[in-house]
């Protein structure tokens, strides 16, 4: 392991959101050499989104002695933003979270938190996302402290595979009931929406995004839907090659040449 | 293949471009029972964003005879809704689309287009998402259309699996250029991110995004980016599972149980 890690930390819920803050906290722990880009205002759900038709501000602030900058972007903008005019040389690892509320399964591809990990991972850098499985601002991050600093430690020994990032989520229990760790792969799930209809004082229509949360694989025990409900940690690993290579050679029969058109 | 299937369009440059219009135009040949939902706005680079913190509002039109809504959201929003809220059966297919530049390759991550291909195969209905490789307004779709339109037929009457959709883009070359069709998958490539940094009149700084496309897999015939240097259509099957795979044994390092610890 370098003896002292740049690491650069981000998130979706922003910059003044509890789960970063503990996330510093940590992190802390591990090295002296951080820095914070990350969202002014809540970016949950933007996935992978990047700001192309509006300019973007940085603020520098101070959060409890470590460099900071606020970000008027999403999350992938903050990690483009850092590696490209924030840093002068490339972080060791970047970190997103702690973010407020569950990114396993298919949040995956909705989380900012996640996305700005892929971020890092597209651009060759070991990345992590931490989630508590609580959304709650008044969450309690202490139990998760420990393991987190056990994976970012463990990441900074060990090493990741090259683009490929971690997507760890962590049950809202009390220290004495998580079971410890597992890595697992990306449970089938899906969100059932229900728009909330309502009508404005004109009389018109708006709606409201809801849903219910729905886990196609319930017994699949090697899903991380499996793992936290178990009250173990998931850990995912993943990449950005959203080839579906198993549909390659059904396909085939769209293939034609111009000369046998 | 069934009568008259029901097919929905949106797409992420707005319910006003002419890619859109196109789109319509194809799928009139294909049946009569089309849905329009697509954003009020452009929605590029809006990857897999969905609005949680805000409403949504629809606009009923009618463009060229057919049933259209422009939506306030994203063009993940707008499949939700169009399933949920504006359609009283489920769709055979939803096509995004034809979106003005590239999404091959890693542009397949940042795209509301393809965002809204994914959705519907997250939702379990055939979803094909198509770009022509010039982002200008005036581009020429003529070239594109008979593709689509054999395309569109082949899924309908072929089908695709489950929960899979197609990523398929068009070189903007005339058509006695174009050379046939090829499936492939995603190439490896990154944008290299230059931000534009300019000073306001107030005399502090703001950013705009700007970047280099570059292609880390040049030589691969296997590969979208291979494909359309070489003017072939290129269909990309895209699915949502993004677990590494090859990571997990690796990674069995950082698993404990609690007893162990």
């Amino acid at each position: 392991m370098k003896e002292n890690p740049l690491i650069l930390i981000t998130n979706d819920d922003g910059i003044t959101a509890p789960g970063i803050l503990n996330l510093i906290k940590v992190v802390k722990k591990v090295t002296d050499r951080i820095v914070v880009v990350a969202p002014d205002s809540p970016q949950s759900g933007m996935g992978h989104a990047i700001t192309m038709n509006a300019t973007l501000r940085l603020n520098k602030q101070n959060i409890d002695g470590v460099e900071a900058y606020s970000c008027s972007g999403t999350p992938v903008d903050c990690v483009k933003i850092a590696t490209s005019k924030v840093l002068d040389e490339r972080p060791d690892l970047i970190v997103s979270g702690v973010n407020h509320g569950s990114n396993s399964s298919i949040n995956v591809i909705y989380s900012g938190t996640m996305s700005a990990a892929v971020e890092a991972a597209i651009e060759g850098i070991p990345a992590i996302g931490f989630s508590l499985c609580n959304s709650s601002i008044d969450a309690d991050f202490k139990p998760a402290l420990p393991y987190i600093e056990q994976i970012i430690s463990s990441v900074l020994k060990k090493g990741i595979r090259e683009h490929t990032c971690l997507n760890v989520n962590i049950p809202a229990v009390s220290s004495d009931l998580i079971n410890g760790v597992k890595v697992c792969r990306q449970a089938k799930a899906v969100w059932e929406e229900e728009f909330d209809e309502r009508t404005d004082p004109s009389g018109n229509s708006y709606y409201w995004l809801t849903g219910k949360f729905v886990n196609k694989e319930k017994e699949k025990e090697d899903t991380d839907e499996w793992a936290l409900n178990n009250n173990y940690i998931s850990v995912v690993p993943v990449h950005f090659d959203v080839t579906d290579y198993q549909s390659l050679e059904q396909l085939k029969i769209l293939e034609n040449e111009k000369e046998s058109r």
